[in-house]
């Protein structure tokens, strides 16, 4: 029985969100690499598997490691390149397809020093987001990284790689769509000049608000979104899916009450959910929304309450008097965490809402 | 060698904070109950017990349980009571002295049914933090709390234990001087109150702000700080340390220089760091400032740059031309942060500055 904070898992939804995507990636005709970032976990990777993917994303070398040693051969890590790791990406390049990213001369003259094993290598390009990358228009450095790379033994270079970060900070859909379509410009145009030296390139894009609200993909040959397979209560604020498609909830024990200001305390807090939240605007913080749980499955978001403040272990829940008397001391409320991909990065413990235990790279 | 992000504690620095705040303690003639969230960590925890420390805190069963593992034997969990771990409490409380925290007549009944050992209990009290606890002046329910307790055949009432939050948020020294004066006169009219039908009881408080600034414990039997052995960002900014006493920063690689916009890109994000900031006053947040890491020691926080964003393993510093030339990819960078106790939940790896791996709680 779960009796501290755990995140629940509903595998059906997981599965409708695993072939929704891929049969948008099918009929887009591309190829679907998934980022692993957001389940870390093997069990899941299994029901990816199962729907016929085999190539996918990671955001590190310890995390392609994990995934490696359970059965993935074609692991893209969509970092830039650390090359302290050298003797990592050494090991694994030798036993599977290993596909890394850069972004500079420099790095991939240490590549030609350190590498032993055979890699591919993207570059990475910064269609707009301004975190990392190349920006699109330095043609000038882009072939001078092309030319590095092409001048060096063990590596291969399959293409160009962005991430439009900005889509998940954009004010509505229209803002998505006019990023998207400005995305797909810039890369297809990248590709098409530098096709003529390189035919086999590819263009690689990946964040989950346009994949889920776009179905044109010209030009593009790869998407890799990840946060789809469980999406949390940002992407169902912002459209990106609706309530029945989120298929996590944080279950927490309640712990106390506090009648005289219609507080509720959670067993659960900044280490389970990191501090993530949604400004309300009203100058209110909202670190997640309630719903109920039953141990095997949950409703949709409950109104009159939300968790309001997070520290170390404690979550305190704001509700109206109405639900105040509804929920007692030792039930397991359901929290719909803010952002999925943290809140699995810092907890320990995952389960199915059937009960099994999923396995987490840690 | 380091080459991914990993926490590195100055253990010489930790046995100096240690010993001042024991000395302090010890001066005062109260119990130094030091609270291991922070660094929770059996090897730390070992520093402690070589300063003649015997008694801790916790925030949780399963923490207590691992140092319970690590031979502690006296240990107090102060989180509220969760009802739903009876199991894991009934076997600890076989070993060692456990000591929880209630705030409810429900709860103390629900022990009543199902506790099989002994263990002691303290009232959480609010003295004005407002997260949990009864509240201070409420003495009727405190009464009410305490019968039953008294009526319980395997639960001792041992006293009163409040936090102070709010003196994380104090604007100035002053007004945390204040609230401590405040929460020694509340706590000591408690403790009289209630010592005539319960002699020994005792009253305990904890924060490090005002354990760090304070020095006078009128009324006060034990002391809980945590914090204090590392300190952090928000310790330094706030006065609660000097630069020297911050004991912990996080090893970083560089991965990425953009000249165009003077970032850094390192290798450590908000999986790394949680994504705790400091608000700046200028519409930035501050997640972390910087310090140069020579692999054994780092320096004092150097000027002209700062970590401005996380994303969830991209850690994005913002650095003036100078440092910009001085930073090189593949270099190792340290990164103070803002709240060390939510970056040890975070990280999965912990060495001291000779290199030696510290185990960690996980």
């Amino acid at each position: 029985m779960i009796n501290k904070p755990s995140l629940i898992v509903d595998k059906e939804k997981c599965i409708r969100n695993i072939r929704k995507m891929k049969a948008k990636a099918d009929k887009a005709n591309v190829l679907f690499r998934p980022h692993f970032k957001t389940h870390q976990s093997a069990s899941i990777g299994k029901w990816f598997r199962e729907e016929g993917v085999e190539a996918i994303t990671v955001s590190s070398i310890s995390m392609a490691k994990y995934f490696a040693d359970n059965g993935w051969k074609d692991i893209s890590v969509a970092f830039p390149l650390n090359i302290l790791e050298m003797e990592e990406i050494n090991a694994l390049a030798e036993r599977i397809t290993l596909n890394l990213l850069v972004e500079s001369v420099g790095s991939v003259r240490f590549l030609k020093h350190y590498l032993s094993s055979n890699i591919n290598l993207y570059i990475k390009i910064d269609t707009g987001y301004h975190r990392t990358g190349i920006w699109c228009e330095n043609i000038e450095e882009i072939q001078n990284v092309v030319d590095e790379i092409k001048g060096t033994e063990k590596t291969e270079f399959i293409g160009f790689l962005t991430h439009s970060g900005q889509n998940y900070h954009a004010k509505d859909e229209e803002e998505i769509r006019n990023n998207h379509g400005e995305v797909l410009r810039i890369m297809s145009e990248l590709k098409d000049y530098f096709k003529k030296d390189n035919p086999n390139i590819i263009s690689s894009i990946g964040d989950t608000p346009s994949c889920s609200i776009v179905e044109e993909y010209y030009g593009i040959d790869e998407l890799r979104p990840g946060n789809f397979v469980f999406y949390d209560l940002d992407g169902f604020i912002q459209g990106r899916c609706d309530d029945d498609e989120v298929a996590v909830t944080m279950a927490c024990p309640v712990v106390a009450k506090h009648d005289e200001r219609k507080e509720i305390i959670i067993y659960g807090g900044g280490v389970h959910f990191s501090k993530e939240y949604i400004d309300t605007g009203d100058g209110n913080k909202l670190y997640g929304s309630i719903v109920k749980f039953d141990g095997e499955e949950w409703t949709p978001i409950i109104a009159g309450g939300y968790l309001a403040s997070l520290s170390q272990e404690h979550g305190v829940l704001k509700v109206s008097e109405e639900l105040f008397k509804e929920i007692e001391i030792g039930e397991l409320l359901g929290i719909v965490p803010v952002h999925s991909c943290m809140a699995v990065s810092c907890i320990s413990d995952m389960f199915t809402t059937k009960g099994e235990k999923l396995d987490l790279f840690k």
